[in-house]
């Protein structure tokens, strides 16, 4: 069975859930497309779909089963409740919302309506998240007690809409959201507490350079940096586990674990004082090279069209909704939280 | 002139006080030490010193100007109390105290009798450090917003008294009082808030993984890591300032900076959408290389022995005391805050 959808704002993103739906995942199709702007009207007709001319004509269409919103992130909250509210299954592009409040209107409709609501958090399928989830889940080194996940640009600017404090601009907003998912996703506990650096660098407007640390209640932490302007990069993650740690260099998913040898504990060597170019120290002194061992990250098999094979098999309702609008809610209350850390001192103690 | 000198504790600091003023500062002649184990009193005679038998003897040698104390961190206050008011200028190791009250009491008598008290804060003219401090005050990459400043080792212990609470072990007041040092010499700035994880890994009584998010006043971040359980290293110092990145690697301070190019700003080059392992980004996508230009670090020439030249150098009169005690009582004052903040969350709001 095909389901046909179309999608609302046909920038660049848009357009991204266009062509990966068409290449990747048969069971939508992408039937048109609705975008306020009249040039990208005709790039909607170029690309073989139907050209809305107006967003109640999509919503008239009956045979439209879902709609993907894909437009500025103040945008959202309106165009999913028109969908929810004309009967359509929804997609929303990350971050949906400004705020919870928002988010928890949206989520009200979309039960009235006995329609799925869903948040494009495709970051779930990311390759070097599920490695590090994979590290986890396994225990090969123990349990995580500091997690660092990062992505650093220098590109020096947000782009577009995405500069506009109206419009939801910023990088906690564009990449936070993602990597706020991935991180609660990943640790099974509550956050206790943030500090939160929000830095506009570039754009004076929104933030452009954040860096959050979150406390989790399992005494896990994390760092979170999202910066524009980095020009020698950290790994993607580093994670500290009590037995050993793990590296994802990039989103190729180079990097390794090192974790002690199989007999460390048995091995003899000298636990002495060594004299480094900074003076004596036997704590930061290095560890002999044997008494470790490296070991290859795992090989995860993972695939972004998974996140509408999902919808589908939500649809059909054959699978339970993976990306589910209760977790983009406590996304949503975090960012909340950061956003008002910021007016005092940059700290907050929460329980979300 | 010569300066005659004592120590207390000729443990492994002790005996380095002993070698590198031997070595370094022939303004101070080490006379003799007392340590209150009965093998060590041996050594200090083998090693051509006198074995005072006892702290009164010490103290009552009229010959003896300035004494280092050595010891385990709980006895730093009696011991350094009972030099001043013997009429001794005193050095005594970090952290000096276990807490700030301590201190205050400390630097009380110091005034009262007229004499010298400082802290062995020699990390300040280590070569990393100096490095980083140069890039900021010489502003080849414009201003700093985050600083991470780390040591991580992976040997998995504390070792000796340094394992007990009682001795005031950790690594908070290990290698922490250092760095918190460092850091608060480098940023002109109040410390609006700390957020801090302190984990005991292997140690059950004390800290012996630390993180620590600092909040300046001044708008800077600082992330502090003090691990000894980490098998792949981050660098010393990764320093995020507004024009550009350096990083220095570790102690013997390889490393680099990262700028724009001089001209980058009339550079055309295409600031498109670039498809990476992780999707379609712009933001993060990679800056062309001929947009920007890799620094050498600057040279910079340091001494430690330059820490007891400027003590010999107050003691004459002649130069202002570098290492000052109202600095130290700073840094206790945050450490005073992050072991209160872990009862509270992890954060806390100070002015300090």
């Amino acid at each position: 069975m095909v389901h046909n959808m179309a999608i609302i704002g046909y920038g660049g993103m848009g357009g991204w859930h266009h062509s990966s739906i068409r290449e990747m995942v048969p069971e939508l199709r992408v039937k048109g497309a609705y975008d306020i702007r009249q040039e990208i009207q005709q790039k909607i007709s170029a690309n073989g779909l139907h050209a809305y001319q107006s967003v109640e004509e999509l919503l008239a269409d009956e045979t439209v089963e879902l709609v993907t919103i894909a437009v500025p992130n103040n945008f959202h909250k309106d165009y999913a409740i028109a969908c929810l509210k004309a009967g359509k299954n929804v997609v929303c592009e990350k971050p949906v919302t400004l705020n919870a409040a928002e988010l928890e209107e949206i989520i009200a409709v979309s039960k009235e309506e006995g329609k799925l609501f869903t948040v494009h958090q495709n970051r779930r399928w990311d390759r070097d998240y599920r490695v590090v989830k994979n590290i986890l889940e396994s225990g090969v080194i123990g349990k995580p007690y500091f997690i660092e996940t990062r992505v650093q640009g220098s590109r020096g600017s947000m782009h577009g809409w995405r500069g506009y404090k109206e419009n939801g601009g910023g990088m906690l907003y564009d990449w936070g959201v993602h990597l706020l998912d991935q991180l609660l996703d990943m640790i099974p506990s509550r956050v206790v507490s943030v500090s939160a650096h929000l830095e506009s660098v570039f754009t004076e407007e929104v933030d452009d350079n954040v860096k959050l640390m979150l406390l989790f209640e399992n005494g896990v932490s994390a760092l979170m940096e999202f910066s524009t302007n980095c020009f020698i990069n950290h790994p993607r993650w580093h994670v500290s586990c009590t037995e050993g740690t793990a590296v994802v260099e990039n989103w190729e998913c180079d990097g390794k674990i090192v974790k002690l040898a199989e007999n460390a504990e048995q091995m003899k060597w000298e636990d002495d004082i060594v004299y480094t170019a900074a003076g004596p120290t036997r704590t930061m002194a290095p560890r002999p090279a044997h008494t470790t061992q490296v070991l290859e990250l795992p090989k995860v098999d993972t695939k972004w069209e998974d996140y509408y094979r999902n919808i589908v098999g939500v649809l059909e309702q054959k699978e339970e909704l993976i990306v589910k609008p209760e977790q983009a809610l406590r996304v949503m209350k975090l960012i909340d939280m950061v956003f008002g850390a910021v007016e005092h001192g940059g700290i907050a103690t929460c329980y979300i």
